[in-house]
């Protein structure tokens, strides 16, 4: 068998798995936000029915599932693979949505680029020829993330101009070996990229070498060029960051005229005070799973690169002077096989 | 293509990877255990030249990739793909070792059957056609693991008598698609199982079921039967939860009389004050990486199922009266093809 890999980063899926089906559950800010005709259900106090923070977002990776699996006509037995993560430490968000699911269980950590991980090893599994189905589900909270990344809700922190805010919300992807599309037909995996940013509250800087390595790569691999997509769409590098990714493109010689970030589009910027905009692995996985594959399925857009961006620190590595390693995957989307 | 998925949760690979070069890398007090002889390099005081313990395991986990690169007379850069995962909080272990590393990198969570994940995604990427070579990196260290999951060090916790002992070590693994063996010829993938265990000093009790779970379906979804190995061994359950495992699967119809276990294996369990045994990511991947694939090497064994447990628990679900959900992957390793 031939090798199924271009150049140094990117499968090429020689059958392109099919998006069966998606959905997404988010919190009340997202659900005021631009983008609200696009979330399948908007919760009114981000609490899902649960008593903790930490479980109404386990609650909400569940319910994410649940609704993408009834779109697909699929019980959770019918996966064949689950691959899941969250922000949590220990990535308790996934690990107890997945409870009780007679399913097999992959564990991933990203931080904000899970879901652009986990559809790539879903796609890659599947193409691979093991099984016919699987999911992949991503969550974020801005209470859990906020508790554990910076400081309690309670204590009201002020944040910083370069800030931004992590999005309640979870959404979920049933692949499939055959069917109708949209399809999966590249994936191009990053390296992790540290150019020395030591400020947590400045995700975006941290994060837009990465998009920048990982998106120069993947031209590199498999030859095309931006204009070969009808959307460029990065994670979460929010406002300053996608300034930042187009400049380092710029001096690496690759003009992005279509360019989008799910950060800078959840939200207002001007009028709900998210500072740079969204972030969090529910940001672009909610982004996803409502607004740019709705808009493949209604033939807004043909093709999109959609590049999930994570920044793979901790409190403890920010404590001990480290700086933020950024990692982005890049997954390319196409109406058409 | 046909399936290569048998029953619910086994990939068959249909052109089974290599398990091309392997390495390990420990603390002292594991070089002072009965497998001494089969780490590639013993730390004197387990700080791996480190100023913090998180730092100390990053640096163990470079060196263990780096030894087992070098035995594969492979470049970093030469890896297609490194999958990687740790304990600590946000996996920040492996993406400080993977920094600067030119290699495409997808993070894992499963806690302390991160081993088992890893080899299970890169056998079925390789076999899926998709590049030629794939590392398999995972570390534990019990500084990092105490301070975050029980009380610091200065604090001289008494430990209860089921407690076990985190691992200070690293084991990686280069898999290759083509080679002389030994080779991994299938995996099974587990569920999340949760038994209702909420004592979190008794991981072995809660990680039981899950690997009797898995270990079952192995069978059922192969048709293969416990004297199919010379070896069963799981991950890190310890004397306790080894004695419930067995009796489990007896109750299950299954007698295993060619079981162990790397957490009963990697201690003197009378000499060195480990209760019930070692356990950590490093637990099962640095016995793997010598004791086990040292032992297929020379002979000893034909074939082992290598079976990693893992406890998807955190700090905080424990605080949040949670019981611990277990996890168990199985690997089917084979001198010959």
């Amino acid at each position: 068998m031939t090798t199924k890999k271009l150049g140094i980063q990117t499968a090429a899926l020689a059958n392109p798995p099919t998006l069966a089906a998606w959905a997404n559950v988010v919190g009340k800010k997202e659900g005021e936000g631009p983008l609200r005709s696009t979330f399948d259900y908007i919760d009114t106090d981000d609490t899902f029915g649960e008593a903790t923070w930490e479980k109404s977002e386990s609650a909400m990776q569940k319910q994410a599932l649940g609704l993408a699996l009834n779109k697909a006509g699929q019980a959770a037995s019918n996966l064949d693979w689950l691959f899941a993560g969250d922000l949590l430490n220990q990535c308790i968000g996934s690990s107890y949505a997945a409870r009780g699911q007679q399913v097999p269980f992959l564990g991933l950590y990203g931080a904000c680029s899970t879901m652009g991980e986990g559809l790539a090893l879903a796609s890659m599994t599947l193409d691979g020829g093991f099984g016919e189905w699987a999911g992949v589900v991503v969550s974020s909270h801005f209470c859990t993330a906020e508790r554990q990344y910076r400081t309690p809700l309670e204590y009201g922190g002020q944040r910083t101009p370069t800030a931004q805010w992590t999005v309640t919300g979870s959404g979920a992807v049933i692949l499939a070996r055959e069917g109708e599309g949209p399809y999966i037909t590249h994936v191009t995996v990053g390296k992790i990229v540290d150019k020395g940013i030591t400020d947590t509250n400045n995700m975006g800087a941290a994060m837009a070498p990465a998009a920048c390595d990982t998106i120069a790569a993947h031209f590199q691999d498999t030859g095309r060029k931006p204009s070969d997509y009808d959307l460029i769409v990065t994670g979460d590098l929010g406002t300053l960051g996608s300034e930042l990714l187009l400049e380092l493109l710029r001096r690496d010689g690759i003009q992005l005229s279509n360019h989008t970030d799910c950060g800078a589009l959840i939200f207002d910027l001007k009028k709900q005070d998210v500072h740079c905009g969204g972030s969090g692995c529910g940001c672009c996985a909610s982004v996803l799973t409502g607004h740019l594959l709705g808009g493949i399925k209604a033939g807004k857009w043909q093709t999109i690169l959609f590049c999930p961006t994570g920044a793979l620190h901790s409190p403890t590595s920010a404590f001990q002077g480290e700086s933020v390693p950024g990692i982005c995957h890049a997954i390319a989307i196409s109406r058409k096989k």
